[in-house]
């Protein structure tokens, strides 16, 4: 059962509507990452929820998940409806690479990413839904950086949701942005700890990843023609956070109503002028 | 030419990222139109960018404007893509009657919908995107306080925008949730004058609606079978507004940067905390 009035069903699975009281939350949470992780930012930016079908096709994507990836058609004249140049944004930092395409950096490049995400899951359970908003920081430079960086926002983060009165553990996932691979390339990069989820329980008896810290190796550089400054090809990582998951797993461990979490927390995310 | 950094470029035509300045503009765009005309309202909701096909179908968009609706197909196992039960939004207000559909009111309900919205426009000149940020406010009752309500609204928002600094004016326009029609039809719609728009400058040369009045006389009611109070189907209207054509109507009449716009302005988008 989906706690009370924090989302609003509609006839389709894992497509809900989002009350005036949730996005009050959504935006104290927004402001509060930027203020945690949000110090140094090159840029700041927020993306529509579609996106160019030749960056996505350039990052592979659409052959790693062809199951998740959601397709736009449209109907010219009085055609049948055909394929169009946009599909939906599966994550956030996808319209960030391009920006660097065919690039050299002069220096390590820090951004922040709004984004509404589509996947097509297979299933509707508890915080498990088509479309959601993902905030993101991406970190584009050399690889031991990166890793570092990673790591310690990471740390920074376990640490925050700790204040917000979240209980997290942290898994070593196998990494979705290299694609399914087979099952050997799969225990590979479990190995080699590239995505770091940070779970929290979301609703009785649901654990999901709340966000998770990802390092992309060269993969992104590599697809997207992008140097670091010493002329190697850049290595990134990135921080991604589920906006509606924070919300739900905040909604289970202090309840339906914003104005009655403890005093610390509703500081923490500004609701002050909620009452 | 775009204003400098307003809408940063994509691949894709009429898509946009919006950088963070941009972003403090809608927000406080967003909480000054809360003030101005959302003291009444019975619900305050967030759509996402996809919606049930089925709505959209009972709607009849799909017929009307076969052209502009954005349709989302997806992959299942090693198929080929086929036809989701998903099509993107086209504008706010279609997720609000769906939760009154075949229900009776006890009285008129007035909403607020935040919505990213996606048409396939043909063009994308100055303010022309695909896919773009819309407020709407929703009137759902008797058909002549319907009307009593769009025009005191318009009037309301009127005088706002002039206090923004904007030269705007008004403009009856034929319908498009009526279909596009024979142009007799269109025709008759004008005289009614049931779609009135409100434009502004948001370039140089171009003028677009910012902002738009609609009274869908029973439309909606009708499709969705929502009965008003006294068991007639009901009527409805809706004050609808584009962020990002207001965002560029302010940076053409007040410059690119918001920490350089009159005290006033910045005061009633309380963009105080940006400099």
């Amino acid at each position: 059962v989906r706690p009370d009035g924090a989302l609003v069903d509609t006839p389709a699975p894992g497509i809900y509507l989002y009350p005036g009281h949730v996005e009050t939350v959504v935006h104290g949470l927004g402001q509060a990452l930027t203020t945690l992780l949000g110090t140094d930012l090159q840029r700041s930016l927020r993306t529509p929820p579609v996106i160019a079908r030749s960056i996505i096709e350039r990052a592979g994507y659409h052959e790693s998940f062809p199951h998740l990836l959601g397709r736009v058609t449209t109907q010219a004249g009085s055609g049948m409806p055909a394929e169009s140049d946009l599909v939906l944004l599966p994550a956030g930092c996808y319209c960030v690479y391009p920006l660097y395409a065919d690039t050299r950096l002069t220096s390590a490049t820090e951004l922040s990413v709004e984004a509404t995400c589509f996947r097509q899951e297979g299933s509707a359970e508890m915080g498990r839904l088509r479309s959601f908003r993902m905030r993101e920081f991406v970190w584009i430079g050399p690889g031991e950086q990166c890793l570092s960086w990673r790591d310690r926002c990471l740390s920074a983060v376990r640490g925050w949701l700790t204040d917000l009165g979240l209980t997290t553990e942290t898994a070593v996932a196998s990494d979705p942005f290299f694609g399914a691979g087979s099952r050997l390339i799969r225990q590979l990069q479990i190995e080699q700890g590239l995505k770091i989820e940070i779970l929290a329980t979301v609703g009785k008896g649901q654990i999901q990843a709340v966000a998770s810290g990802n390092y992309h190796k060269d993969q992104f550089g590599r697809l997207f023609a992008i140097f670091d400054h010493t002329g190697n090809i850049t290595h990134s990582a990135c921080l991604a956070f589920g906006y509606e998951r924070l919300v739900l797993a905040l909604i289970h461990r202090h309840g339906d109503d914003p104005n009655r979490w403890p005093g610390r927390v509703r500081d923490m995310l500004r609701l002050g002028a909620l009452a």
